[in-house]
């Protein structure tokens, strides 16, 4: 059974504070920066990322990146090419956001969910522009947590802010260089798909790891049922939970972008039912590793209750075969000076032998009952 | 695990006791007080704190406040102002209630459940007004209770009626004093929405000190698990129940509020979307930590009965170890006159070898069912 | 803990015959009369109260109340009042109820439920008449139960038909004869949202003598836990869910009654709206007290639980600390004759250290383990 | 508590092979005959009662029942009467079955539907023809279980069929007879809802009478517990559950059929809004009895639990009673040649007086601790 | 109760290996193949299987089956026949799979997900042709597992995509062949139907065999529970859920079918109706078995608990019996020199009747508490 009573709460207390920094990281323990200040106001974070930005630009022919340091480099680019991808990485220069804000009409609104790392997925039109809200996925020793893409789209540019640098877009961005795929001879809209696109698709191997983890784990408890293996499928049971979480706004996010028609036209539209499907996809292998480490933790308080119930039957069988038996010992230990047993001459052998009878019937007993 | 038999239901009473206070200031055990009187009654409670009436009104330039005891007072400000903002604090006063109700045509049944204060978060038109009803979140020592806010919005005037002086609006009060964000240059509408995203972000910092509380909790329990702390994470969980219920139709409200567009101008919708993201944020937030409380319940519940199987586990073994043993030291204990094996020279090392043979037998039976 | 094993079923079989009482007239295991009759037939049941009819005729200025026991007799009253409420009390005679149904054109399937008294709350249309039914709730000794209350509301009429004297409606009725509120001045479709209004309001006092039984349980189990409050609690569990059984019906059909845009004028909307939400926070009000009920069940398992484990711990202390020394004890009442240690001088005396040294030993183990 | 060893499962494996009779029945376990058949073709059972068909015609004013044996004897009976009723006993013989088809222009789907006895309870339009198929409950001593009614209704004719002889309907015949009611009068469509009506009806006994065995076996658990009970409240859950599983379709086909507005005409619908409340009592009914036998066996598991605990208890005070006094006699009981005590003229008593003042200071610890 | 403690991991380790292999091939712990490619992308995973096309073209008199190595043969048949049906069995050939989807215009994202065999059920329409993906169901000696079956319907073709030779459409290959049954005459949209029902009728014998075992088992845990039973129980439950998984989308999938009336004409939409009863039947059976599984689960730990209470109760009445005994007896067993009892001729016989009478007086006293 291993449950030693000293060293577990160690390693199951390291288990927990990982997990507890993987939730903190979700962002939702924080409380929302924009508390008592006007609506529409810019809030940086006290330990905000230095922001960078840069632009790609890009056609159906050629591409072009370029790093900004003033927003007014974005006005060439803009009418140069057809379409503008303006990456913001870290979120700590407020001048910086609220002057691209201004340059590609954000809403003030909108802008003041860039700062503030903590919403949910959503999809929200603003006259020309688009505003959509998706949390990238992270894993890592800590567990699953999340970090805010907020992404801006408008006739001919896509923004994307994010707190920090390194997320799940380079692929695409390798793609966009060498050309591959619809998206260089393709519009703005089309990109923030791709985006998204990128973003689910980056749930998916985390969530394998986890059934990986998790069938590892049914394999060890099923083996040597040991505490830590528990508290282990706790963790990934949260860990889950947050995967959940941040699905389930993104499924309704994602099917609110189907209805954008003016933002995307007829032959985008099976790529967005394609996302909504993947999103789904996600919820249900999500669903069934939830039902798998249920199962587990079941599995495991069952092998407690089964061994619970085996010991007190061993002690019941122990003690009802030893308490008669020293009882009997007991009774010719006594110093009577009367005793006629004692001077038998086979007295001894006649109490070793009413001894032997006596287990002898309580094992018989314990068969009967299927007890042995 | 420190259950001790006397003192614990001393600190657990507290505990529930404050939690009960809690529970009966959120105002769910009362008794709605306009049973059996007329619908649009107005019934004032036994123990409400006294009116005292309030106006500020402002405009895009300057801003008056005063206070107010006659209703005629208001008339004149209401012709000078764009928007009169007038707050009434304690209800005990029917009289001035009534007199307000006529002078701003509130309908009966609005200006009943003003002085109700039992009502869930709803929004209800009226002609040409809006009648709004909110929880305002209060945490103390009780932890988590609810104050209701009544607010009717007219054209040009916002009413406000509250049970106790003490709101979570002064923030919004200097705002305008100070001509920050956009409140002084709108409309009564928006000086509505202003207040209940006062309200509902007034939320948010209650929540997240019971999360860090739950995750201090966590900690806790998985130290030195006591009794106290399962109650105490009862205790939160009954908290986090309450908010459930005031924020479940706070939700329901503010999608409605988005359907008044008689009231409010497409310029303010993307602010009320706005109030409704932070409901549902909230609401996540309530859920997250609804799941960590009945984890740590659960974990707690698990770690007694790891330790019941690892007693029994224990007791098992002594007595399967030490009744072999106490019989053979009772059957030499016997006073039989004809006991061969007591005139043995080596007697008594062979009845301790036979002792340690049994010890070391039933060792390695346990060893080999990996109890040990 | 006071678990007796003789006394409890006593106490606790009243307990549930009460609520078995409380059950049955909730009207749920009886037998719908019409069973094998054609639809439309009026069934009277066999322990039906005796009918007694009156009238109560109103308009602004007067009212008029009559016992009738000729339909006849209510033609005059219909031409000369406004508004006529006859109230059937007793369900027996089948043919003045038949007579009723008649002279106000009643459909039969509607006169069929009026004495069926199984129906759950509901409303239907037929033609020009509105029927309705309602769930009267009493509360006595036995618990929770409801009387079906069917109102048939006309044009200028309102039949009530219920199956026992006494109803809740008496303030209603004082209203009515003192001209208090605005029920004389209205119309039909008003005094029938006022009996709605009156049974709702009748919910609310059992509800609130609920919840603070509860919290006075709470308190007591938390003084002296006993299996009687475990199953006071949960007949309280039962009563509470009988409440929801009938509210929840109740809360469809006051939804539906708002639909009715035939039968109730513009200016009674706001007032039907107000019946929706008194529903709405009795099921509320109910939910929390289901949830503090389930809490405190929980609770006391709970201490069960923990109360296990300790008696367990204390019992595997006394038996490891004693068993090792019996043994011992045991050891040096044996009688071999080559005994080394017997005849030391001091033999004794190192056998009694041996044993003190052997419990000290086994303390420090607990203590290390963190048992004591 | 009653739980022998041995003969307890003899009695259980009764009732649980009775519990599967009546599931097998309910035909849940059988596979759909028309695997890997064209669609729409008609395969008989192998174990199916033989065919037997009689025509019930009828108008206003008389009546006339006659056993068909060839479809063509129906085509007379067709132009002389307005409503023919056409019922199929036994579903052996395709031939029939087609012929019946044929005559009555069934939609080959429904035709097969007819002799597959797998269907939920459904409401599906054909053209002219309508299809419904009800589960007509049966409760014997198996339990409760279903047979399949299906009924075409046309234009002047209803043909039912059903798996077995014996039903439902014998009261609704015998109203035709004797011209009760509505039925005589009305169409073919109304026959049709009295089927539904006859058989929605035949539910409420099945159902009354499992809420008194439940009440009963509440008042036995609480009397005498034996696990006899656990297990008939566990086969009445299952029997209920059964119930819940036929009813809820059949509720979704009772609110379709309400939108078949070509088929009733509008002096029906009543009715069938009548239905649909049957159904929904049904329903409220076997919750409220599924909540009870949820609670009972609960309470079974609760009185186990607290007697474990009380078990536990008397375990622990008795063995931590006698182990010390045990051990002082054992003490005493050594042979060392120099122990004081022996000697002591009232040594004996002493050892007899520390005895019991070790007894009654455990005595007086457990009192302290409330455990006695 | 049979819980060894070395032996049954290995039973057990085996149905859990069986059980994940299971899992694995029902394709959820997959990564997409195509995660971090172009939309659209063809991508074939490692291990599928080659892939050889056959061609089914046939009409109403006629039918000719082909294979097809090149693309350019289906040209003629497409031209000659009213239908054809292509057939793809494994996944492995790239080029192959392009080439059917340049011939029949089949839409790239539709395409990708041929080959990336881990979709949910669904039907999607891309202009001229309608994309359907249903789950075939396996079962071996794994337990239940699905794979992938993609059809393409277009107006006059249909193109069946598989992983692996072998599927349940053979009984409708000869169908066809011997023009049984309506599909000879049909369209290729019935074609497309007729192959739904065949995939969805193979899931009723593996739901029965399941069912059947089921019954097996509650037999057998009644007989002789053993911790084997309670495993393989859980197996069946991950079974099914992976059933139900797979069958609720197909039921969406299957509603949405029927929305699709520019595909299927109104002659077919009955048949479509079918379907959707199908499914909903299937999930019926499903859900009886998961109640059926988590009742067996109950009854086994109901067990446990009741002998746990057993074995406990054994153990307090032998320990109670036997201590006092063993007590007195150790009391006469001191070596005190001035022992008056020791000395009375009758000692020992008064030893012994105080040892009965003690005996006796806990017996009755366990009597009397319904212990015995």
């Amino acid at each position: 059974m291993n449950v030693p009573g000293a060293e577990f709460p160690k390693l199951i207390k390291n288990l927990m504070r990982q997990a507890r920094v993987a939730r903190r990281r979700s962002a939702r323990a924080h409380l929302p920066l924009n508390l008592n200040t006007p609506p529409g106001t810019i809030v940086v974070a006290q330990d905000a990322h230095p922001t960078t930005v840069t632009a790609f630009a890009f056609g159906p022919d050629r591409c072009e990146e370029r790093t900004i340091t003033d927003v007014a480099q974005l006005d060439a680019l803009g009418s140069d090419w057809p379409v503008v991808w303006v990456n913001v990485d870290g979120l700590a220069d407020a001048a910086m956001i609220r002057a691209l804000g201004q340059r590609f009409e954000i809403h003030p609104l909108a802008l003041e969910d860039v700062t503030d790392t903590t919403q949910r997925a959503k999809v929200e039109p603003y006259g020309e522009t688009t505003f959509i809200v998706v949390p990238m996925p992270h894993d890592d020793e800590h567990g699953f947590w999340t970090e805010q893409l907020a992404i801006v789209v408008g006739p001919r540019f896509v923004v994307t802010f994010q707190g920090q640098p390194g997320d799940c877009l380079d692929e695409l961005r390798d793609r966009i260089r060498q050309g591959r795929g619809r998206v260089r001879r393709a519009n703005a809209a089309y990109l923030s798909y791709a985006i998204c696109d990128a973003v689910i698709d980056a749930y998916f191997p985390i969530v394998t790891a986890i059934s990986e983890r998790l069938e590892q784990l049914e394999e060890m408890v099923l083996s040597r049922p040991s505490a830590r293996q528990l508290y282990e499928i706790r963790r990934m049971r949260g860990s889950m939970l947050r995967i959940r979480r941040a699905a389930m706004p993104l499924r309704d996010a994602m099917s609110a972008i189907i209805m954008l028609d003016r933002v995307f036209d007829p032959d985008t539209r099976p790529y967005l039912r394609d996302l909504n499907d993947h999103v789904a996809r996600l919820l249900d292998q999500v669903e069934m590793d939830r039902y798998l480490a249920n199962d587990l933790i079941e599995m495991y308080m069952t092998t407690i209750n089964i061994r619970l119930g085996e010991t007190s039957k061993v002690l019941t069988i122990i003690a009802t075969i030893f308490m008669p038996l020293s009882f009997i010992a007991g009774v010719y230990g006594m110093n009577f000076h009367e005793m006629p047993e004692l001077t038998w001459p086979w007295g001894y052998w006649y109490a070793l032998a009413l001894m032997a009878l006596t287990a002898l019937g309580l094992v018989a007993y314990f068969w009967r009952k299927g007890w042995l």
